[in-house]
C-alpha cells in the first residue's frame, strides 16, 4: 500500500498542470474585482473585439431597459470598466462582446432567471449582508416531489426548514413563498435568496424560526426547467395555465403535502401566504379562495392588474364576496409593496385593490418603496415582511 | 375585486411585450437542436466575428484536450455547426467567439464544474435515459448543515433519500458518494446526475431503494463555492486540505449525523462508500481507517497514485497492515473501475494497488473501459456499482 500510495514526488502538482486546459482551467484575470472602495471592475480578455459593453442591475436593477456600460480596451486585449461607488446589493451582469452576450469567463457564479443566466456578485457592508451566507445556522433546502391530483401529476417544490427543525419534536408555522411569471420553485433561492434571508433574520432573533414553502407555480410543469420529465426545454416566457385559476385550484395539494409531511401549526394562526408579481397574484387569489386559511397575506409588486384574456374560473368569480368574507373572518396582517417605478398596469392594479378594500373598510398596510419590479425590491420586501410573521 | 382583476384585455400580452428585454428576453434561435437523426446542430447569432467553434465533451469528453469544432458563418451573422451523429449520452459545451469562450446565448441550462460553466444537453435514446428526469416516483434532495468538530466548523452536504423514505418507518442503507479535485457536495448531482441515477435505477427495480450522502471532501470550505460563509470567492483548481488525511479523519463526524439524523441499516452490511478520482482516494483510505465498517467499497478512476508532497498523516501509515485486516475483516463488494485513456499517474497507481491486493490474496471486481478521466465514464459506474449493492 506504501507503494500503492507512496508520495509520486510532484504528483499532484503534474495533475494540477496537466489539467491546466478546459474544465479544469482557472481563469487567470480577477473579474468582478470589488474594490476597497466599493466600486466594481469587471475585466475581460476579448484582443478581437471591437466593442464590449456590461450590463445588469447594475443601475439598480432595471430589468426592462438596463443601462449597458461600454468598457475601455487596454493592452494584449483586455477591456475594463471600473463602476462608480454601488451600494450594498446582489447585483447580476453579462458581457456584450460585438453584440454577443457573454457571461464572464472569470466569474464562475451565475443564476438562470427565466430564460437567462447572468453572473453575480456581492457587495457586502450594507443590506446584502442579509443576503449572505452568514457564519450561522442554517436551515436545510429540501427539493420534495408531492402528488398533485389535481393537476395529474406528480410535482416538484423547495422545502426550507429552520435550523433546528429536524432536532425537535415541535411544531412549526408555515410561510408558502411563490414566485412570479417565468420563475419556478427555484426561484426564490436563487435571485430571491430567500434561505440566507430566512437563516439571518432567524440567527438575528428579527423573524420567528418558519417552515418556508416554495411551489411552482406554473402548473403545466412538473418542476423548473430541467427537473422535469420533459427534458430540457426552450424556456418560454408565459406557459399555459399560468393564471387561469388552475395553480390556486390545486394549492390544497400542496397544503395537504405539507400538513402529512411536517410538524406544522396547523392552523391560521400559523399560515402565510406571500408572492411576488404573479405569485402575488396568486396569493390574493388563493387567500380570497381558501377562507379563513391564512392570517398573513403579503402581496410584492403584485400582478392584480394582469389578467389573461378568456379565463373563466370559479377562483376568479364572486370575488366582491369573497374580499367581504376575507375581511369578516380576519386576519393579522394584509401586507401590500411595490416600486413607484412598477409597470403602469401594476400600480393601477394594486391602486384599483386598495381602492376596494378601503371602501370596504378592510385593513392593510402598504409600502410604496423605490424601484421597480426587480428582486431588489421582492428581497426587501421578504425581509420585511418575515419578520412581522407569527409573534 | 371585479375591478381590481379585470380582464384588462391584451393586459397579459401588452406585459410580455413590454418586457421583451434583458431578463425577460427569450431567446430566438434554438440551439443546440437534437435532430431527428441524433445529430445535433448549435447555432450563434455573432455578425463582428472572425471566428466562432464549439467544443466540449462532443469527443467523448476528454478533458484534457477537447476537439474544437469551427462553426460556418452564414447569412446575417448566424454562425452554425452540425455534429455527426451522437451516442446517447449527456453533453456539456460551450463556444468560443473570436477566442473568448462565451456560453450559448440560446441554451438556459448550464452546469459549474470546477471553475467553469459549460451548457449541457441530452441525447436520449440509450444510456442517457438513466440521466433524465423520468415519469417515475423521485427521491428528495436536501442540502443539510452539519456540526464537525473536527473541522471546528460547520459544513455542508447533499442527503438523497429515495421515494417512500419519508413515509415509511423502515431502515434504509446508506452509500456515501465522494467526488474529485475542484468538486464539492453538489458534483455528484450535478454533472453526476446522481440523483436522476437513483430514481431510475430504484424504480426500475434494477436498485434497492437507498440513502446517497454526498459529502463536501474539501474540508477547507464549508460548502459548494457561493454556499459558505467566504462568500464568492475565485474557485481554485486545489484547496488546502484536500489530500492531507484531515477528511478521512473527520469522516466519522459524516456518519455521525447520518446516524443521528436519518433511519439507516446501521452495519457494516447496510454501508457503502464510493468516490471519483480524489473521491476514490479518499474511499479506499476512509476504508482502510475505519475498520470493519463498509460492506461495499467503489473506486472510480481513483487517483490513488496521486499525493501531495510532505503529507504526514496517520490516515496514510501503516496501510499495509490496514489493508490486511480490512481483507481478513472481510467485505462483499471491492470493485475499481477505470477508463483506458486515463492519466498514466493514475492508470499506474491502480495497477500498482492492485498488485498489492493479489500479492495479499485480496478479492476485488476490476473493470476496465474505454474514455479517460471523465464524467462520462463516472456516470456509468456509479450506475453499475449501486446496482451491486445491499442485496
Amino acid at each position: 500500500m506504501k507503494n500503492a500510495l507512496m508520495i509520486l514526488g510532484l504528483g499532484l502538482m503534474a495533475f494540477t498542470s496537466y489539467a491546466q486546459q478546459d474544465l479544469f482551467n482557472e481563469p487567470s484575470l480577477v473579474s468582478p474585482e470589488i474594490n476597497p472602495d466599493k466600486t466594481v471592475t469587471f475585466r475581460i480578455k476579448a484582443p478581437l473585439a471591437q466593442s464590449v459593453s456590461v450590463s445588469g442591475s447594475l443601475d439598480g436593477d432595471n430589468a426592462f431597459a438596463p443601462i449597458t456600460y461600454q468598457m475601455e480596451k487596454g493592452e494584449g486585449g483586455l477591456w475594463t470598466y471600473t463602476t462608480p461607488l454601488l451600494p450594498s446589493e446582489l447585483y447580476r451582469y453579462n458581457f456584450s462582446v460585438d453584440s454577443v452576450r457573454t457571461l464572464d469567463p472569470s466569474n464562475s457564479y451565475a443564476i438562470r432567471d427565466v430564460s437567462n443566466l447572468s453572473n453575480i456578485f456581492l457587495v457586502e457592508g450594507g443590506k446584502a449582508d442579509m443576503y449572505k451566507v452568514q457564519d450561522v445556522p442554517h436551515g436545510t433546502v429540501a427539493y420534495r416531489w408531492y402528488d398533485s391530483p389535481g393537476n395529474d401529476k406528480k410535482r416538484r417544490m423547495a422545502v426550507y426548514t429552520p435550523n433546528g427543525y429536524e432536532n425537535s419534536t415541535e411544531d412549526y408555522p408555515v410561510l408558502y413563498l411563490l414566485h412570479g411569471v417565468g420563475g419556478d420553485e427555484e426561484a426564490w433561492l436563487g435571485s430571491g435568496r430567500a434561505a440566507q434571508i430566512m437563516d439571518n433574520l432567524i440567527a438575528q432573533g428579527k423573524a420567528e424560526p418558519m417552515i418556508v414553502v416554495m411551489t411552482n407555480g406554473n402548473v403545466f410543469q412538473q418542476a423548473s426547467p430541467g427537473n422535469g420529465s420533459r427534458g430540457f426545454p426552450k424556456i418560454t416566457f408565459m406557459l399555459p395555465n399560468t393564471m387561469d385559476g388552475k395553480f390556486e385550484e390545486t394549492f390544497g395539494d400542496v397544503m395537504t403535502f405539507i400538513k402529512n409531511n411536517y410538524r406544522t401549526k396547523d392552523s391560521k394562526a400559523g399560515r402565510a401566504i406571500a408572492g411576488l408579481s404573479m405569485g402575488g397574484f396568486h396569493t390574493a387569489n388563493i387567500a380570497l379562495n381558501y377562507p379563513d386559511t391564512f392570517d398573513y397575506i403579503g402581496l410584492f409588486s403584485s400582478a392584480l392588474g394582469v389578467r389573461m384574456g378568456n379565463v373563466t374560473s370559479t377562483m376568479y368569480e364572486n370575488q366582491d364576496e369573497k374580499l367581504k368574507q376575507q375581511m369578516d373572518n380576519g386576519y393579522k396582517l394584509y401586507w401590500m409593496a411595490i416600486g413607484e417605478d412598477d409597470m403602469d398596469m401594476i400600480l393601477k392594479g394594486n391602486q384599483d385593490f386598495r381602492t376596494k378594500m378601503d371602501n370596504l373598510g378592510m385593513k392593510y398596510e402598504f409600502v410604496g418603496t423605490k424601484g421597480g419590479h426587480t428582486w431588489n425590491n421582492w428581497r426587501d420586501y421578504l425581509t420585511i415582511f418575515a419578520q412581522r410573521l407569527f409573534k
